[in-house]
């Protein structure tokens, strides 16, 4: 990309730009033709001990040994360009104080959305508004899953193989598919939308491993489909940060954002709503946010100013609002034997705990076959904590079969 | 906004904002009671001859006096944020070229889709990467009359009403309903997103007025349905830049972006597909990027370095493609009294201009009361010169009630 547009990035940097080393684990491997054959070095210390290089650009991912290595190439003052969601979001305050300090700048529009300007539009765009919430497909494994699941009807395991088959799971789903890597993004999102520092594993963080096909045509028979949401609320004191499947109206956009597409709806307090779409991953969106960020830091060096952009971020501990206190609609599920009667047990629990059902649908006829029938249930909006003791009372009784599903609902 | 978010501006910007001067037409006019008396002034010269004036924000709107003002702030050395759409359009390279010789900055996000960080996003987020197309719908009052005509049913004048009524459409709405506004926002849009200067004057507009009940019907039978879209696409050689009502697949992101929302659905070379969606008007979207423009020039003229956005942005003339070379998919509609044999003179005419059918539909019963019949056509991809030459032979024939009507198809 650098090499495609060597003739119009001098001018928008305002200066050339040289690819001074390429740090590889293995120096065997087949590069790109661009890539020249003196760049490559397996010795990190060739990197940090040029006092010539600007910009240290980290596209390893993980924790060991990038987080050692942008420390260094900060302290050397240096500028990092990260494309390191992990490293961002269990370390990104810490690491953006290092660089506020030493005068660089550490960029990282490639760690949430790949070439969705998600970062740049909240630290720049909306710099004079403050963001109400953000809502977020951020991951495109799950995103393709529940799409499959929605258009084809399938199961999640066959929908999960079917994306393995595509290059869009890996074999070991587990990051995408439980919402561990949303989570990681949302926690980075959040330090540019509410000035959050928050501890990925403060998240609350449900995957989409329990979403059956039931649920999906139950969903749609409301009106409803289910996606796998990130949200953030700032709500004054506190912080509300969520990840879950969640039913969405059919017809709203985000519902319609399909396959390995992501998306991030911001709710501004002046700018109202608004929604950036685009692919999550891929070599070619990543290099564009990559180079975009480069491009910042060259900048920045140049006016004497690195550093700038880093210190207006400014993300402090916030306390999160407690999952029960939570307040939404909520789908419920009851697989039950067809016993006369249990409609008004289930009526009741709900009631005891302050639930008011919106509305009720039962699937399944009753007959000698001893199939169970599903009671599908929307409700009003209520709090979290009610619904779960409600639904742990119902739990108990000898008429359910499996235990009871509730998704929340996201009216956006 | 300044004064709402006082706490957190000098962080991002490096200094304090102060506001020196409100330039008004009419002092007497009730003000926000966050307007100090002593900044209100009508003598423009107050500004120009203050020297500790850093940036001039332009929301007046139109050429006059605008344009004098902006050149005069620009040679005072002064940096500029405007909203000015039409001033952009017009005169933005020459604006941009006077302001990149005096070294200051002359930012306009607000000049486009609002609060949308359209011109941003071109601007910086895709800096390494090259468009290869942009779908616009730009302007909500269209959206607004094209939506109800979908939903609602109504009639083009119907839904005008309503949209005037409701304030979404001006007493008189010939800017917007005839693309005049949609257009100048695709010139302002195509310096960024292709380098691209081009006077208004020679990009094809059509508006909406022409956009029947029935063709939504048809739209929607077909599986599409209307929007009003500028489109700006790099051919290589040439650029098309285009504004039209065009049949959208239905289930497309852009087919759902509704009411008086506004969107840019860009292809980038290297990121893909990319869409921005959120409120086209309205003061306080408008703000944000207003406010946002001021942070940049602000921090660049802090930082020594006023200017070099602005100098980024490199327009030169670029050759049109012209319309009769355009390719696409075509939806046409005959009007006819039903005689037998019509469907073979218009299959015939088309055919002898290359243009083959790809679905037919015939609408309305032919009866003894004379209705005309709808005969509704999807055409294979081919050249608009191919399409004008084949209707201006079926018009002169004596069957037509009306001439035939055509849209183009944009399968995004």
């Amino acid at each position: 990309m650098l090499q495609d547009n060597r003739d119009t990035l001098p001018r928008r940097v305002g200066a050339g730009l040289e690819v001074a080393h390429v740090l590889v684990r293995d120096r065997s491997k087949p590069r790109v033709p661009e890539c020249r054959d003196e760049w490559v070095t397996t010795d990190p210390e060739v990197v940090f001990a040029d006092e010539t290089v600007d910009i240290v650009v980290e596209v390893m991912g993980g924790e060991t040994p990038a987080r050692e290595y942008i420390e260094r190439a900060i302290d050397a003052g240096k500028s990092v360009v990260s494309a390191n969601k992990y490293l961002l979001a269990t370390h990104g305050p810490a690491l953006l104080e290092r660089a506020g300090r030493k005068g660089v700048d550490l960029a990282f529009e490639a760690s949430v959305g790949g070439g969705i300007p998600v970062i740049r539009t909240l630290r720049e765009a909306l710099t004079g508004d403050s963001v109400v919430s953000i809502h977020g497909i951020l991951n495109g494994t799950c995103n393709y899953i529940l799409t499959r699941m929605k258009k084809a009807g399938l199961a999640f395991d066959d929908a999960l193989r079917e994306a393995q088959e595509l290059g869009y799971a890996e074999a070991d789903p587990t990051l995408d598919v439980e919402g561990f890597d949303a989570a990681q993004k949302l926690v980075v999102t959040s330090m540019l939308a509410f000035g959050a520092s928050v501890p990925v594993s403060e998240v609350s963080v449900e995957g989409i491993t329990r979403v059956d096909a039931v649920d999906f045509a139950a969903a749609e028979r409301f009106g409803y489909t289910i996606k796998h949401l990130a949200i953030g609320r700032d709500l004054g004191d506190e912080l509300s940060l969520h990840v879950h499947p969640a039913l969405v109206p059919r017809a709203s956009v985000v519902a319609n954002i399909d396959d390995v597409l992501n998306c991030v709806f911001i709710q501004g307090r002046g700018l109202g709503p608004c929604l950036l779409v685009g692919r999550g991953a891929g070599d070619m969106p990543t290099a564009v946010s990559v180079v975009s960020d480069i491009v910042d830091a060259a900048r920045s060096k140049l006016e004497g100013q690195a550093g700038l952009t880093t210190r207006a971020i400014h993300a402090v501990p916030r306390k999160l609002q407690p999952l029960e206190e939570l307040s939404c609609r909520y789908y419920l599920r009851f697989d039950v034997g067809d016993t006369p009667g249990v409609l008004g047990v289930i009526a009741s629990a709900l009631g005891a705990e302050g639930v008011s059902i919106e509305q009720m649908v039962q699937e399944g006829t009753a007959g000698s076959n001893d199939l169970p029938v599903s009671v599908l249930m929307i409700t009003h909006e209520t709090q979290e904590g009610n619904v779960l003791r409600a639904l742990e009372a119902i739990g108990r009784e000898a008429f359910l079969r499996g235990k009871p599903r509730f998704i929340r609902i996201e009216d956006i």
